[in-house]
């Protein structure tokens, strides 16, 4: 390989949330209990970002624009970020788009806030399927809009699928004016097939109802597979709004620098008349580079998570047989399901930073339909991620030795 | 001296508002008349960053945060930002306050919105001084809330005082809660004194009224001048929110980094709570290295300031002597009255884009109460200055002798 995935690179003095925001993030400002900590370091496994160096191309592109000495107030004027990324989509999604739909934005998540004030009044509903990011929800609960959620249903395989009655009866609803589509899907990994965009999308016409589709994860697919813009299967829609950043695929989610792709007009209008217009020039430059110059880092990228991934596998099924676990079809995120080893009852959260020392997030950091799953981040040195599967899996152990477990012991 | 303002550093290629953004900013996307351009390259002279290099303290820290190849998300979690800024506004004014007490922002901008939608409520009103920066009354008439605004006087000098009559009657409607205080103020470039600031706060608090004292050009008064901070003279106060940045100090704008300064506790915990958390680490570096190590260049930077304001006082004093002007205390922009050249009817933004080519803001970008007036931004080296101001003085004069102005004439 000619990129060192291996190196462990520490982010303490960097501000990472990673590191320095777990606490916070995870148990609130106002933990009613207290953490009960364990000795020696913690391997963190939680926030979606990597362990990883961002690629060179990205960083020299800033060295680059440090040259040229001011900073003042920047916007995407010209076409460099869009001939990058235009080229990028073209060519790893045969997907093409007009320059002038293509907003930026200072991520994915404040690109959901302001969609959601910009396409729904108050009172409004917006879906998604659930389990979903944390951040949906808060998206669109805001500002008196209300969150409606169709529960995927999990098969024997680890696998999730679409309940499309419920979906269809949800999207029906007069009120949902939205549908928050997550493809590649966080937490599960689902790369939605082309069948199962048609049928989610035609519903969502039928109603009335728009598509925000967060394909921030689409560059993170395992080597085998691959994604299809929703955009690109209607390419005659207004009513599909697609979300890319170089955050997840680059590492780079520190630089605040998304792409909202925004075919109707009218929308756009109300986009540039109310969104903060103002872009960091460093960040830009980071992005241009990335798109550019990046590509040989992200192959290599894929290829060693899709190894992460088939240690995670082995390893559990050798040491961990009852957990339920299916290789995602993108993100580095492994969705495992241990309902076999705790109930309901464990925030596992808790669980697993107070007895393994490993900051992950629990099904209960999810919107729904995640009890007794575990979300790992997998971005990591291979020797890291072994470290942790280690602790994890004593914590488990140690934990049905104290007798605590009824149902690894039935199972 | 060490650091070399004269420098013309041309923005091409650079997405600078400075440059490529004037048209949609200054007469909107759809602009009923179309420009007429004149011939040749166009002088710069209005959006509020400079045409001067960052001081290398804060691009030399950009440089060695590459060096930690990391850029996941981040937040301003540790002490080093509060350190330097806290250190800086101990030394330059006195002033200090609790660490807890130091949220950081995309910019005051942001800030000046979030502080709206956490303090009113829809259907009350926040009051300002005019003539106002426009985005004031942006972030103020956001999601049913309003603006009322208490006009200031022009003082035969040129110089603006605060109505108190008026301004006791505005801010004793009972519908008013937020006062936004620009100190230094922008566009008349007043650094308010201690009587004035505290008779606003006075009243302010009398009324139930909070304030958000935005004090982003705070580092940039004339040599002369001592700015005191608002908050500074009432240090029990919960009341007074205060912005800073290194936006218009460094020429920073674009890194996207402001501090804010909450002292009440409930209003912290809204703000952490609703307020987008993330922060640029490298915009983190540049503002921490600026408060650190870029002292002596501004320093040098305030008096080359003040010697652009001394050479537009001579010129216009020599060659358009009915334009009234007084050197501002604080900024780096020059409000000139053109009254005796232009009756109220002519958009000056407009007229001297088209007839001198030189890009600057006429009185109607502001609220209220700057009809006739322009706002030349003097941060570009001072021959670039002589230039633009020849051409302002041609265009006026042009206009006199083509019998177009009889204030000219009978003044």
């Amino acid at each position: 390989m000619t990129f060192n995935f291996d190196k462990i690179i520490s982010r303490q003095g960097t501000n990472a949330l990673a590191e320095d925001g777990y606490e916070n993030y995870l148990f609130g400002a106002s933990s009613a209990e207290p953490l009960n900590l364990p000795s020696g370091d913690l391997i963190s496994m939680w926030v979606a970002d990597m362990q990883f160096a961002a690629p060179d191309a990205a960083i020299d592109a800033v060295r680059k624009r440090l040259e040229h000495p001011i900073f003042g107030y920047t916007m995407n004027f010209d076409d460099q970020l869009y001939d990058a990324f235009g080229a990028w989509c073209e060519r790893r999604y045969g997907w093409s788009f007009e320059r002038e739909q293509m907003m930026v934005s200072l991520g994915v998540i404040p690109a959901l806030f302001a969609l959601v004030e910009y396409i729904c009044n108050p009172g409004d509903k917006v879906l998604t399927l659930t389990p979903a990011y944390g951040y949906f929800k808060h998206a669109a609960v805001q500002q008196d809009r209300e969150l409606v959620t169709s529960p995927m249903r999990e098969c024997a395989n680890g696998d999730y699928e679409i309940d499309f009655d419920d979906f269809e009866r949800k999207v029906s609803d007069p009120s949902v004016k939205l549908f928050f589509l997550c493809h590649p899907h966080n937490p599960t990994g689902r790369v939605w097939t082309e069948n199962e965009l048609r049928k989610m999308a035609e519903l969502c016409f039928a109603n009335g109802v728009r598509i925000v589709s967060d394909e921030i994860h689409c560059d993170l697919t395992r080597s085998c597979v691959r994604h299809v813009p929703l955009a690109k299967l209607f390419p005659e829609s207004q009513d599909i709004i697609t979300c890319m950043a170089v955050s997840k695929t680059f590492n780079l989610a520190g630089m605040m620098v998304a792409t909202v792709i925004i075919p109707d007009e009218t929308l756009r209008t109300v986009w540039k008349s109310r969104n903060y217009p103002f872009i960091n020039p460093l960040s830009l430059a980071a992005a241009v580079g990335a798109y550019q110059d990046g590509e040989a880092w992200l192959e290599e990228l894929r290829v060693y998570l899709d190894s992460n991934f088939e240690f995670l596998r082995k390893e559990l099924s050798a040491k961990l047989p009852l957990a339920r676990f299916k290789v995602p079809e993108a993100t580095y995120l492994a969705w495992v399901d241990l309902s076999a080893y705790f109930d309901s009852s464990i925030n596992l959260t808790r669980f697993f930073l107070e007895n393994a020392g490993v900051i992950l997030e629990g099904g209960e950091m999810f919107v729904d339909n995640g009890a007794q799953r575990i979300r790992l981040n997998l971005a990591s040195p291979t020797h890291q991620v072994q470290a942790a599967l280690d602790k994890i899996r004593d914590a488990i152990l140690n934990r049905a030795d104290a007798g605590t477990t009824q149902t690894l012991m039935s199972a």
